[in-house]
């Protein structure tokens, strides 16, 4: 590489550095906001993000940015590139000639537009008032469809929008992966649904000292190897991980007194997440690759850790014991196997966020059917509550009996985020492939829980998939960890033969 | 106003705005690096601090900055503005001449060396190693020489850093100041050492539960009206206040477990500070003016609250009681009047930090007079120990047996913080005045004390000091007030009316 272009390079990396610490210090008030924040000063502190983040926006799209991204993609130039610095090039051109695409004012007009969306809908869920919301939610469909004809699509429109999240994914892709998955897991729930053998969960719903939750929280953290001088664990309403670089990997949860596994699940659900951003190599801090490179992934990780290994039977062969100890007189006449049997119940319900690991697919196929449909045509906005309903049927076999537990229940089109929610399925399944391949080089995933080897799963799991942060796209790591692109009947098997077993199938 | 003048306002006020919020998104970060970020991502956030301070230190001194001051203070112009447009203009000109004046690469130069300084002067006085330092310092003094001589300054060279701290004040008005307090306040320390009456303060020095103290902390900020939506309290190693707007003014405090004290009055020293940041006038939100006018005023307000109401006997008869219910085997067989006098003992030390409130100045006086010697060239950086030690036995008659607890033990000259030490004294004269007009007003602020008005005391604070927050000047304020200028006088007579009554002179 010529001492030119090593300079033009040094030049491009400081500048892109410059707009990640924008986005450190957002990152950092958004944590901030959620975990504690005092109520009077939220006013002065949301103008104080919406100038940074204006800033980022503008740096994104700066002549001096677009000078970068033009000069450094020249196939000349950019043959000399090493890796790293090639993904850099892509993913800034990716990001500047997406925001290129919008006018400045329709993207200022959006960005206020969901943000008063995102109030109107809290209300509009309190009171169950699809009415309330639907103008909006008009109006950011409306704005999507705009946004997607500038940006311009392959195939369906929706692909567009798939891709912001999960880099690649079509609904040609989707419809396949969904399709294979609800046939064979309907009859699943239905034959759970009609077995003998039902747990009783009613010793789950006691009450439960917050104090002891945190300690086993904490507890739980350090043996699956969430390195707390590299994060901390706070409370918020809803549990989040938010990695800042790889030495503050922060995480949340959400203590309730009648609930003990609450907390705990959702502990373990983040702590998947923050595995991943804290070991994500260094070589990647001060880029926009230094984080999950997926929606999907991300997911695989949470859901890998807090199902496969958090709700399997070894696990709690293993931690029952603490659990008891911590609340000698709620569990006395519970053995560990009724209360693995009881954190895994299987119950079709209304909320997807309270839905166990395996109706939870169904919840977020109907939403997918739903968001393709909007950005087709097919489906008009003021139809979305009686289309929801029709789904929930079709699909669960439970109706809503008002909005606010129906279509009104996720704030995530309130925000615009279209094409999101296939990412928590995704995760699903990623995590059932990758898991087989884990098994078949270091054995038995519930062996080794069973003995508490979880620095050995990290650390196949690092050398994998966390290292690369966005370096690699999602089909490259799933093909190169397990020899095959994304499998649906990996997530099959595993759900059939756990629940199989939990529910004498 | 016309129109034009009118857009060119809003266009001033919108770019003052964006550099304010650079500032609270640094304040949030120093506040989370200093209350529990975790270890390992404290290089990337220093960097990320780095890039916004440079980029708030760019808008700072930018030719559209440039042009607005040079516009807006044009004699025809600034006639027409308003109060607080005004007092913006004079503000961001007096920052931009100043900065201006710098070179760029002089000024990057001095940011990197005084940021090594700290920690070199952190391990120096780990060791008790001035030899270590040394270089450090005469550089740091050398530059701050070399930045006087740019900016200019009248009179004594050291006006213009004390300009800095406390705007208006001079070594010619210090020198009185301090002459006046050594005089009479010598003597008084040293009738307090021969006095036969002389606190015991064992009972302070054993060990106390910290969970109690943080509940008392708690208690005590709540009746003395810190508002906690509008504010949190954590711990950190060095107690602080930080508002990052009036909605959002925060403290730590640090909880000791064999020093009962220590956290609680750090605690009320901070909500003094917080009270006057939590209440300064909503008009100012977004504007360099929306902070305390001066150090001195603003440490005048946590001695204020720290010394005149928490260390005092009205104070203690009215919470001696909680304080003992929460420690019923501490202080059972403790007065409260022996409580009252342990926790203001005057005894002559080596450690400005924990010096009581009358010696306390003595050791500000030791300060001074080295800041203004080495600002006028009669003293040299390697001749400082050895004047260090004359001084504090000739002013405290103590000698450190080392520089660890002698001239190395502050942090303020590594950070090049020349002119600020001052600021602590004039604090305790500022409030002892305050307090006298207060006390014509409402009546003897022992009586509101004991009857724990202090919402009164708080009102009458912030209708003549707090809501102007820096749009009047430390002098403005303290003869608007009191109705004349600062009179050291008034702060001699409640430490010999204190003390006097304490020790029976």
């Amino acid at each position: 590489m010529s001492e030119l272009l090593d300079a033009k390079v040094q030049s491009f990396r400081s500048y892109v550095k410059k707009m990640k610490s924008y986005g450190e210090a957002l990152d950092v008030m958004y944590w901030d906001l959620r975990t504690g924040a005092p109520r009077k000063g939220v006013e002065a502190r949301s103008e104080v993000i919406g100038e940074l983040s204006a800033e980022m926006f503008r740096l994104s799209i700066s002549e001096e940015m677009g000078r970068y991204v033009e000069e450094l993609s020249e196939p000349s130039v950019f043959g000399q590139l090493d890796e790293v610095n090639r993904k850099l090039v892509d993913e800034c051109k990716k990001e500047y000639d997406r925001s290129k695409k919008i006018p400045p004012d329709k993207y200022q007009a959006y960005v206020v537009l969901t943000s008063q969306a995102e109030s109107i809908w809290e209300e509009a869920k309190e009171k169950a008032d699809f009415a309330m919301f639907q103008p909006y939610l008009e109006k950011i469909v409306a704005a999507n469809l705009e946004f997607v004809e500038l940006w311009g699509y392959e195939g369906h429109r929706y692909n567009t929008l798939l891709d912001m999240y999960e880099p690649g994914m079509t609904v040609e892709k989707l419809d396949r992966l969904f399709a294979d998955v609800r046939e064979k897991l309907v009859p699943l729930v239905a034959a759970i649904r009609q077995s003998s053998r039902q747990p009783d969960t009613s010793f789950l719903k006691q009450t439960f000292d917050i104090a002891a939750q945190k300690k086993f929280s904490l507890y739980i953290l350090k043996e699956l190897g969430y390195d707390f001088e590299a994060g901390r664990l706070d409370e918020s309403v809803h549990p989040f991980a938010t990695g800042l670089n790889p030495g503050d990997v922060r995480i949340t949860t959400r203590y309730l007194a009648d609930d003990v596994t609450s907390a705990l699940f959702g502990t373990i659900h983040e702590c998947g997440h923050a595995l991943y951003e804290q070991n994500i190599s260094p070589e990647l801090i001060g880029t926009p690759l230094c984080t999950g490179t997926s929606m999907g992934i991300h997911e695989s990780q949470s859901r890998f850790w807090e199902n496969m290994i958090g709700r399997s039977r070894t696990f709690w062969h293993r931690y029952y014991p603490k659990l008891q100890e911590l609340y000698p007189d709620r569990f006395r006449d519970v053995s560990v196997d009724d209360f693995y049997a009881a954190i895994n119940r299987v119950e079709p319900s209304l909320i997807r966020i309270e839905a166990d690991e395996l109706t939870y697919n169904l919840h977020i196929m109907i939403r997918y059917e739903i968001e393709k449909a909007l950005f087709d045509g097919s489906l008009q906005v003021a139809d979305l509550p009686a289309y929801w309903n029709a789904k929930y049927e079709e699909y669960l076999g439970v109706v809503p009996s008002h909005d606010g537990e129906g279509v009104l229940q996720d704030v995530h089109w309130a925000g615009g985020a279209f094409g999101y929610f296939p990412s928590y399925s995704l995760g699903n399944m990623y995590s059932a492939q990758i898991r087989r391949t884990l098994e078949q080089e270091l054995g038995a995933l519930d062996a080794l829980t069973a003995e508490g080897k979880f620095a050995a799963v990290k650390e196949w799991l690092v050398e994998r998939i966390y290292r690369y942060g966005k370096l690699r796209t999602p089909h490259d790591i799933v093909t190169s960890v397990t020899g095959e692109p994304l499998d649906p009947d990996y997530l099959i098997d595993y759900l059939k033969g756990k629940y199989g077993e939990l529910y004498g199938l």
